[in-house]
């Protein structure tokens, strides 16, 4: 397993938080967002998945990572 | 029917445009949400709901009106 942190814009409200930890969860990691720091920290399985695979599921919210 | 524009505090995103929007929706009225002047204005039929039926609407969903 590893852990990245990543920063996140235009993250305001609860909704946010949501919208952005189940893009994470439904690609099969964990992540857990600061929306006062504007980031997420995710939790995930380094042989399943990539960095860019979780940039691009935050992204397809609408979210700039 | 009437009008009436009412200020909505702690909307911040387009989730919160749709939670605000969906909860007038959901009573039978329409709103149309002004994200940058925070408010909403809401066409409904006063022979049925009041104001303050509305209000508790969209306090509900987590937002001060």
């Amino acid at each position: 397993m590893q852990q990245i942190t990543l920063k996140v814009s235009g993250m305001s409200c609860g909704h946010c938080v949501n919208s952005v930890e189940g893009a994470v969860k439904a690609i099969g990691a964990t992540g857990k967002v600061d929306l006062a720091g504007g980031t997420v920290t995710v939790d995930f399985d380094e042989t399943k998945l990539s960095v860019d695979a979780i940039k691009e599921a935050i992204e397809e919210q609408g979210y700039d990572v």
